[in-house]
């Protein structure tokens, strides 16, 4: 019954009518990491916006092997374990799996104490999980969240050509621009640790909405923001600002920023309120050939090619408004 | 029962002693063409050494959908319809699909009349088949025969990595070094459509037998040799002979020769009789950055770099021996 | 005589005293282009400081036979026809020319009026005159402005290594990180058309100064400042002005900005008042491998690698004293 | 005086007739190298037919100084001390320079002992002294001979792409195909030293003879081939019989073949007797992109692409002829 209502609810309209409204259904295909884990947390925070029908996991921030246990201690943090969760791919299309532990720490959920999760893994694997779920649900209504490589994704597409014209909408974190990348000076971490995967979802031709490095550096989990936060008071939130707290040390560092830069939660923050974020429909070419630039996302911002506008591309965020709206939803788990 | 007769069958040893022996069970990896035809008839005349778990389908010679096709009715040609055939990828992983009508003809297997089949493809798709054999047998039983781009393989790999330690043998047809190769000057076919493929496999540490052009183009269908299959009389017999006359005309144009290089039947050759073949372990790596050589496997024959020995590399062969087999096999369907 | 004044003359020093003072020894190596007019005009405004030892062109904004001439006829408009200018290279190392006439117009300075040039151009090719002349000068006196493709200064560097170490410093504008490229969404123009050139230049050890698009497209045309050009009242000035209305409606189409940006006086301007920029030591690689990204300019600003810094990368500028110096040296013409 | 003797001399026709004729101009751009040394012997031994009208080093088989070095030792042990020989690029245009002392020993001449050179370098550079020959002698005079990487040549076609087609013919020894490459798999080493000058050469236009090892690797210094030549019993033959000794030990053990192969020689002796050799016209790209294959000639034998032919390609050889030749020229000096 929980999971009616979360996806089908009584709402209030912009026009001012109440009425039945569907929530919208989303699969989360993720790599935690704590920003990961807020990303979810926003969804879970959001149960008459977003029904979560799965969440499938990859090797990214992490190996596989944990980032499937951090999906579900998640799940459990935030009261949520009949959620769906499916193992994926252990490594990229066709590269050695790079990891990222000087950022999320060697868990990949580093900074407060966490149990084990009990909750099992699903039987199958993620790429299955998206090709029946987008076979099985009507046309258009299934829109995939990624938060991490892209692997999943493009293996899917690889393997079921058919479920492309059935996505609602894919929306991204990865990739950067005009701020460069983060893992190396051209490459963003999500696109470089497979930018194969990368490469066949930017030409499948599903509608993409792309959150970059451009926007999530504009997102600090500055001292006062982190602080509501931990004012909110109940134990999930107090672990994601354990979380936070450790996960902001890399970049604070790095940037000498004063705060670290929020990535994953824009995709889910995009979906709730769109209006926060301002960008433009570009061509984007993902970089796989070159040994120095691999893993870049070429964004043809100001439209000097030809080639065809593939994704919604996102540069500027209502900073404020957006931790408005996670600090709001993470108060409501 | 027949299988059981395949799978384990009395039969004389070369001492003169007479037992009990197995089949080596094989999976076939398949994108028929003509010659992958010839290679299929040649293992289902040799069910006392060669068990055919299956055939797997995939894009190459003609797209998925006739290659599909062509393998059943090979099946059923070869009197064969309760064999398992699985449609697989439709598509090169990371790549738009190259296919080869201009040799092969606009279904893959001009030349003779053939009906259309009427066995059904099994449900699934081939790299799940792959996968699921594969844990499902013992350890080592297996043997992956390949015909086409690697692409079913490869996806199998990456999906279940854990597979790869269980295969006893991959032995391919692909590639050409010293021949340099066929759809461009550097590349030949079955690598140059799904490059990526192709390097997951050679880089994944199973034990590989590489069938080159090398080999393949000192096996001509002279007419000699076309007559004696003739000679056998047998309805698939004589539809193999009006395949191998459409397929020849090809090379005979291009290279002035007199007979096509008969490819794919080489794999399941060296499954019968190994001793027909000779060459070299060497490194082989495969071009997957540069346009102009892309699909071109580089092999180390004369050692001059550190790389690992990765696969077993054919390049001489007896075609009198091959052709007998061929013929003798032949006869038995 | 004119010579000398220009390069040793009395001057006031910071301290108070009155003193002779020593020139810096510029080559200018250029494609004009009406910012390199721009360039070479603040340097002839500026004699006290710096002694222009000849003007070297190359294939860029326009043909080699048009920046021979451009090069030229701005040396006579400013008065300066005993400038010694030499032809260079008429094509990058090793890609076909690309050319710019969509910015520069056909003639490379279209806008005002000019009469053809009388003066000659040298005997000899640039390459050998960069050569002659930095084996010639003492050690560490010759400060190279590069203000087109590095083309020529690669090709001196090739031709004989000997003078890399003689070289004062390196001034070049080029590249672009943040801001992206111009010509593609990746490449600023004048490493894009010559990127084996630019990859000679970074990796020879050579002390550089880079002003990529970062800085240059802080520096935009305004109508205020071509106003206060016009107001010079000189020939020389209105033709400046005239050039810039034709050269600024490029980049106002597409940037809506309001002026264009001004980028080869940079190089000069640094010379002047270097405490108008502000950069940093970082490692710049170039792309010369890939399709996509080629003649990309990858800055390791955040020192995400451990490769060597190689170059002084400018990001910030001080606008209005950039103008404050240009209008008041084009005064002095 | 006896310059004109070699340019234009008394000889004897093929119909009988004795009449003046022109020997060929050739300049000889050169690595030695032992079978370098060879080469140019072999065109000291030819005056009637070959007029040299200098000898440009470059950096290859061994660095530049040596190879300018032992360029000048074979000119005296040949007793042509009035040879003009001019030192060229000591660095290929775009690579770091690699050697192979492995082959030709410690000073690229290893094997006999040998006097230090007394005659000088000439003034200038290679590059320059090409550039000026071809300027100057009649258009379609002038024959290139290159036996090392082209480094000079590609920086003499860039700086002056007036000299492309005022020359005859370029005759080259470099590239692979059907043999593969010696240095990598993929690549012989003349091109894989400087794979952009080999692209600007054959991307030039001009008419080009191309000796790869496939030709070469049928040259094989055998036993009773060396000791004809040593039979000749003059010191310059006695010095190559100690060279190639040397020399053909690192093939030997490598191939196991009985001679190691006599590479340069075959680009003169194509002037002298090109109906010693077989080939065909075809395109041939130079791999500059992929690490892996970079510096392969890729010959289009078969004519699968739509690319120009640029290149005579010899494929085959008359060994004994070949061998003929050089003895009998050798015993003239």
């Amino acid at each position: 019954m929980k999971k009616m209502v979360h996806a089908e609810t009584v709402r209030t309209h912009e026009d001012g009518t109440i009425g039945m409204a569907s929530a919208r259904k989303i699969i989360i295909d993720t790599d935690p990491g704590q920003d990961d884990a807020a990303a979810i947390m926003l969804a879970f925070g959001s149960p008459d916006e977003l029904e979560v029908l799965g969440i499938t996991t990859v090797a990214g921030n992490v190996p596989l092997s944990l980032t499937s246990r951090n999906a579900r201690i998640i799940c459990e943090l935030c009261g949520r374990p009949e959620t769906k969760v499916f193992a994926g791919a252990d490594r990229p299309i066709a590269r050695k799996l790079v990891t990222a532990e000087h950022v999320h720490g060697k868990t990949g959920l580093d900074g407060p104490e966490l149990d084990e999760p009990t909750m099992a893994l699903q039987p199958g694997h993620s790429v299955d999980f998206i090709i029946e779920t987008l076979r099985r649900e009507p046309e258009g209504a299934v829109t995939l969240c990624t938060l991490g490589p892209l692997t999943n994704v493009g293996m899917a597409f690889q393997k079921a050509p058919d479920i492309i014209p059935r996505i609602r909408e894919l929306v991204m974190m990865g990739g950067g621009f005009f701020e460069g990348g983060n893992i190396t000076p051209a490459a963003e971490f999500n696109i470089y640790v497979d930018p194969e995967a990368a490469d066949i979802v930017f030409r499948s031709g599903v509608p993409i909405v792309m959150m970059p490095l451009d926007v999530t550096h504009q997102l600090l989990t500055r001292k006062d923001r982190v602080k509501r936060m931990a004012e909110i008071g109940t134990a999930p939130a107090k672990a994601m600002v354990e979380m936070l707290e450790f996960f902001e040390r890399f970049d604070i560092e790095k940037y000498g920023s004063d705060g670290g830069p929020l990535h994953d939660p824009t995709v889910v923050a995009y979906l709730l309120k769109p209006e926060l974020f301002k960008g433009r429909d570009c061509n984007v070419e993902i970089e796989i050939r070159s040994e120095l630039t691999v893993g870049m996302t070429v964004v043809d911002w100001w439209h000097v090619t030809e080639r065809k506008r593939n994704a919604k591309v996102m540069r500027f965020v209502d900073a404020d408004g957006f931790f408005d709206l996670l600090i709001e939803r993470f108060a409501r788990i």
